[in-house]
C-alpha cells in the first residue's frame, strides 16, 4: 500500500443508494393522508398495534439463512448470540409472529391496524426505494369471506376519504380458488401437476407484457423472443390454452353496475383504459363482446371451473361477497371481480383483492399509463398457524404510502391545509437589552398561538434577514431599531402585501386600499396588530381562490 | 450430522431481544405526545424534516469500520457494493449529513425537527431497548447563544405542553467552555493535559454513583471499591480538588427566583429533592449555605474560572442566555444554570442543556428516585463542519420520546381522549340475505362517523359474541333474529349501562331511571338511537368524572 492510498479521504455527505430523505411538504402530506386513512380503519373497529421493525430472520418465513449472510431481498444482520435478525419486508409476517406470540392473551377475533417503514434489499431503481411506509390493517381469527368484504369496502371508503373520486379507482376481487379450479377443470389438479401449475401461474403473469399471444405461446409449446432465446411453455393443448385465455379476459371486458346511483352516464366502459381496449379486441371476438356486471362474471366464471369443488367454492365466496356488496350499496363501479389479480398469489389461501388507481399518468419516459395498483392483500389462512398446533384464518391488506401519495399529488388532493410561514422578529441592535426585548416580541407571538422566529443567523447584514424571511415565505417582518425603542414601538412590514402590490392586480380595489404594506404600533399592541394583519392576508388568499 | 440434528426444529414465535411490540393505549398516548410536542415546534417556526433509517457508516462520524463487521454500539451491515451502512445511532448525525450533502439548497438558519426511530446495539436491560423513539430540533447556521436560549424555552414549554406543571420540571443550563476553563484555571489546560482532563470528566460524571466522597477519591490519588479493585484516580492536589468540588456543588445549591409570580410560597429549595438534601450537606459547610439564584450562580461561576480566557467566554455566554431568559419572562423556576449536566460532553463545542423530571418515582427495585432526565441537547459546531470546508455552527436538543412518555403516564398525563370502542352488529343468522342487513347496519353506522363493526368471528355461538364485545368494551351491542327481522325492527343493548346497573350506584338515580339498558326500534332509527345512546353514555360518564 503507497501513501496516496493510506491518505484519508475526505468525508463525503451522501445519501445511502435507494434511500432518500423527506421533506416538509412531503411530511406534512403524508401526515394528512395517514390521518385520513387511520379515520376510516378507526371507523371500521380497526385499533393500532405495531411491531418492531427487527425480526428473528427465521420468523419472517420466507427468507431462511440458508447461507452466510442471508440478503436475498432483506437487509439481515447477525445478533450478539448469532442468531440472524432481519429489517421486516412487510408489516404481515410480523403481525403473525406478534399473534402467536401473545395467542392466549389476545381476543380474536383480532382487528387491527399499523402504519410504518419496510425494507427491500433490492436495486434501488426510480421511483423504486430500499425504505417505504406501508399501511396495513389485518382481521384474525376470522373463518368468513364477511371479513375478506369488509376488507374491500374499507379499501373503497379510504380512496374516498383521501379524496379519489369513484370512477377514478376500483378495487378489483379475485379468488386464489377459483383460479386452482380452472386448472383442476383442465386436468392440472394434484401434487404431481404443481410443476406445471407453476408454469401457467408464470405464463398468465407475463399477460401485460407480452400480449395475449404471447402468453397463449406461453401456455403452449414455447415461446422465441426476439433475441432468439427459446422459453418452453407449459405444454397444454389448444381447447385447456382457450379456456384459460377465457378465463384471464373475462373480466377485462363487463359492464359496471353502479348502485350508487352518481353519475349513470359514466358508467359505460369506465373501468377500461384505451391501451386495455386495443389488448381486449385481440382476446374476445367482436361478436361475443358480452358485458359482464359482478354477477355475470361470477356465473361466467361458474362455468369455466366446471366440476372442480375447489373451483366451485371460490365461485361460491365470491358469490357471498357480492351479496354482501350490494346489500351494502357498493356496486361494480367501486368494488369488480377481476382474473387479473395474480400477484402473491403464493402467499393467499381465498379471495385477493388489490386498490387500482384508473387514471393516467406519466411515466418516467414519457408515457401515459394507467396509474395501477396502490395496494392489495387477501386472505392469509396459513401465515398465523406456523407458530400454531391450530389453523388461525386471517385476511388483510396493505396501503403503498410513499405511492399512493405520488398519485395524490398527481391529483393535487394533498397540501390544501397550506402551513403559514413564521413571523420574524429581526434583530437589529445586539446588545442584551436589544435582544431581550426582540425575544420578548416572539414569546409574546408565540404565547398567543402565532408562529414566530426571531432571527437566528448572523444578524448584522440586515438584507440577509430580509432575503430570509422572503425564501422562507415569512408572512409579517417586525422591525424595531434605537428610534423605535426609544419611542416604544414596533415596525410591522406585511410582506405578502408588498409582494402583492409589486405584483399589481387590479380588481378588488377598495379591499386593496384599506391596507398598508407597513405601520407601526406601540409594542403593547404589536400580537393584536399582527393578529389583524394575518387575518387580513387569509380573507386576501380566500378572495384570490374564489376569482 | 446425525438425524436428530436434521429434523426441523418447530418455528417459535418470539421478539427480537431489547425490542418490544407496542399495544394500541402505547400509540395512542405516543401520538398524543408527538402531536403536542409538534404544536410546539411549530409554533417555535420550526420545519419537519425527516431522514432514512440508514446511513453510510463513516457519514455517521462516531463509529468507524475498523473491523471487519462493525457492531459497536450500533447495527451495521454490509451494501451490495461492499459499502457499510449502519442504522442511525441518533438523529443529529443524519441531519448533519443531510445539511452538507444539500448545503447549496439549504436557507440559513436552517430551523427543523423530525421525530423517528433510533437504535442501539446494546445490551438491553429492564427499560433499555434497542429500538427507541427521539423528538428532535435543531437550528443549523446560528452563531449566537440566542439560538441556545431559544432551545431551553421550547424544552420548557413543551414540559408544560404536556402537562407537566411548573416545578415538576427544569431545564439544566450548563456550557462546556466553563468547565474547560475551571480545568485550565487548576493548570491542566493545553494538549498535554488532555487524558487527564478525561479522567476529571470521568470522576465528575461518577456523582451520583459514588458520591462526594468516592469522587474526591478518582480526583485524588485513587478509590477501592466493594470488592477490593482498585481505580487509579487524576492525581489532583487538595487545592484542586477543592475548586472543582466547590465548581460541581455549587448549582446543587440555590435560590430559585421565580419571575413569573407563580407559586411564590413554592420557590424556596423547590428544585431540591431530599436525597439530595442529604447529598448537599456533605459538599457544602453549613455556615456557607449562601443561595444563589442565576445570576448569583454566573457570578459564582465567574470567580471560579479565573483568568481562563475560554472559561470567561463560557460565562459570558452563560449571562447572555439568561439576561434573555429574564427578558422573555423564564425565571429559573423553568430555567436554570447546572453545573451537573455533563453528559455527552465530548460531542458539544458551548452551552448544553438537559430536561430534567423533578417528581419522584419508584423504579424496578422499589426505591423512590427522581425522574431524571427526559431529554438534552447543546451546541455542536462542529459536526456540519466535518463534511464541509467551511465552519457551520448548529444547537439542537432531543427528547426521549418512550421514557418521557413513561413519566406522563405515571403523572397520568395521557390517555384522557379515550378512544370509544366500536359499536358491534351481532350475526344471528348466516345466509347470504340476513349477512346482507347486518353488513349494511353496519356501513349505516359508519358513514354516520359512529365506528362500528359487524361480528366477524364464528358467529354460531352467540355467548362468543357477547364475550367478545365485553372484553373490547364496546359500548352497544345490535341484534337481529328472524322474528326481529320480519317486523323490520332491531334491538340495541346499552353494554355499559348494563354494566352499571349490574353495579348499581344509588345517586343521580333520576338518571339512570331515564335510561334503560335494552330497546327496539325500526330499522329505519337505528343510527339515530345508536347516536342518542352514545350521547347519553357520554353524558354519564361526564357525570362519573365530576362526581
Amino acid at each position: 500500500m503507497n501513501d496516496k492510498q493510506k491518505k484519508p479521504q475526505k468525508l463525503k455527505a451522501r445519501l445511502p443508494r435507494g434511500f432518500v430523505d423527506r421533506s416538509a411538504a412531503d411530511i406534512h402530506a403524508t401526515n394528512e393522508m395517514i390521518a385520513k386513512i387511520r379515520e376510516v380503519y378507526e371507523r371500521y373497529g380497526f385499533d393500532p398495534v405495531e411491531t418492531p421493525l427487527f425480526e428473528y430472520t427465521d420468523a419472517l418465513g420466507k427468507f431462511l439463512p440458508d447461507s452466510d449472510r442471508p440478503n436475498e431481498g432483506v437487509f439481515s444482520l447477525k445478533d450478539d448470540d448469532d442468531q440472524w435478525m432481519s429489517l421486516r419486508y412487510d408489516l404481515t409476517a410480523p403481525l403473525a409472529r406478534h399473534v402467536a406470540e401473545n395467542f392466549n392473551d389476545i381476543q380474536l377475533p383480532f382487528r387491527t391496524y399499523r402504519a410504518g417503514y419496510v425494507f427491500r434489499n433490492e436495486k434501488p431503481g426510480p421511483g423504486r426505494f430500499r425504505q417505504f411506509m406501508q399501511f396495513d390493517a389485518d382481521t384474525v381469527g376470522a373463518p368468513g369471506v364477511q371479513a375478506d368484504a369488509e376488507m374491500c369496502m374499507m379499501m373503497a371508503d379510504t380512496m374516498e376519504a383521501l379524496g379519489i373520486k369513484r370512477g377514478d379507482y376500483v378495487i378489483r376481487v379475485n379468488n386464489r380458488k377459483v383460479l386452482d379450479g380452472v386448472l383442476e377443470a383442465i386436468g392440472l389438479g394434484g401434487e404431481e401437476n404443481a410443476g406445471r401449475r407453476l408454469n401457467v401461474l408464470r405464463a398468465i403473469d407475463k399477460l401485460d407484457k407480452f400480449g395475449p399471444e404471447g402468453v397463449k405461446l406461453l401456455l403452449g409449446e414455447g415461446r422465441k423472443d426476439e433475441s432468439g432465446d427459446f422459453t418452453k411453455g407449459a405444454g397444454l393443448n389448444a381447447e385447456s390454452i382457450e379456456t384459460l385465455m377465457q378465463f384471464i379476459s373475462a373480466d377485462r371486458y363487463h359492464y359496471s353496475v353502479d348502485m350508487d346511483g352518481v353519475d349513470r352516464a359514466l358508467q359505460d366502459d369506465l373501468t377500461i383504459a384505451a391501451s386495455e381496449n386495443a389488448l381486449l379486441s385481440q382476446l374476445v371476438p367482436n361478436d361475443t363482446k358480452a358485458r359482464y356486471d359482478n354477477d355475470g362474471l361470477i356465473r361466467h366464471w361458474g362455468s369455466l371451473v366446471g366440476g372442480s369443488a375447489v373451483g366451485q367454492e371460490g365461485v361460491n365466496e365470491l358469490d357471498q361477497m357480492n351479496g354482501l356488496f350490494r346489500a351494502a350499496g357498493y356496486g361494480s363501479k367501486r368494488i369488480q371481480m377481476n382474473t387479473s389479480v395474480v400477484r402473491g398469489l403464493e402467499y393467499y389461501t381465498g379471495p385477493v383483492f388489490e386498490a387500482e388507481l384508473l387514471f393516467d399518468v406519466t411515466n418516467e419516459k414519457g408515457e401515459k399509463v394507467v396509474f395501477g395498483s396502490v395496494g392489495g392483500g387477501g386472505r392469509y389462512d396459513g401465515l398465523v398457524s406456523r407458530f400454531m398446533g391450530q389453523p388461525v384464518p386471517a385476511t388483510g391488506f396493505s396501503i403503498g404510502v410513499s405511492r399512493l401519495m405520488t398519485a395524490l399529488k398527481n391529483l393535487g388532493k394533498l397540501g390544501q391545509d397550506d402551513v403559514i410561514a413564521p413571523v420574524l422578529v429581526t434583530v437589529m441592535d445586539g446588545d442584551v437589552e436589544s435582544m431581550g426585548r426582540y425575544q420578548r416580541f416572539t414569546q409574546d407571538l408565540r404565547n398567543a398561538g402565532i408562529r414566530a422566529e426571531m432571527y437566528q443567523g448572523n444578524w448584522k447584514k440586515f438584507g440577509n434577514q430580509l432575503k430570509y424571511a422572503d425564501r422562507r415565505g415569512c408572512p409579517i417582518a417586525i422591525i424595531q431599531g434605537g428610534d423605535e425603542r426609544a419611542q416604544g414601538v414596533v415596525q410591522l412590514k406585511d410582506l405578502i402585501e408588498g409582494k402583492r402590490l409589486s405584483g399589481e392586480i387590479e380588481d378588488n380595489a377598495s379591499w386593496r386600499e384599506a391596507r398598508v404594506a407597513q405601520d407601526t404600533v406601540p409594542e403593547a399592541d404589536l400580537v393584536a396588530k399582527v393578529k389583524e394583519i394575518l387575518a387580513a392576508q387569509a380573507e386576501d388568499h380566500r378572495r384570490a381562490k374564489d376569482a
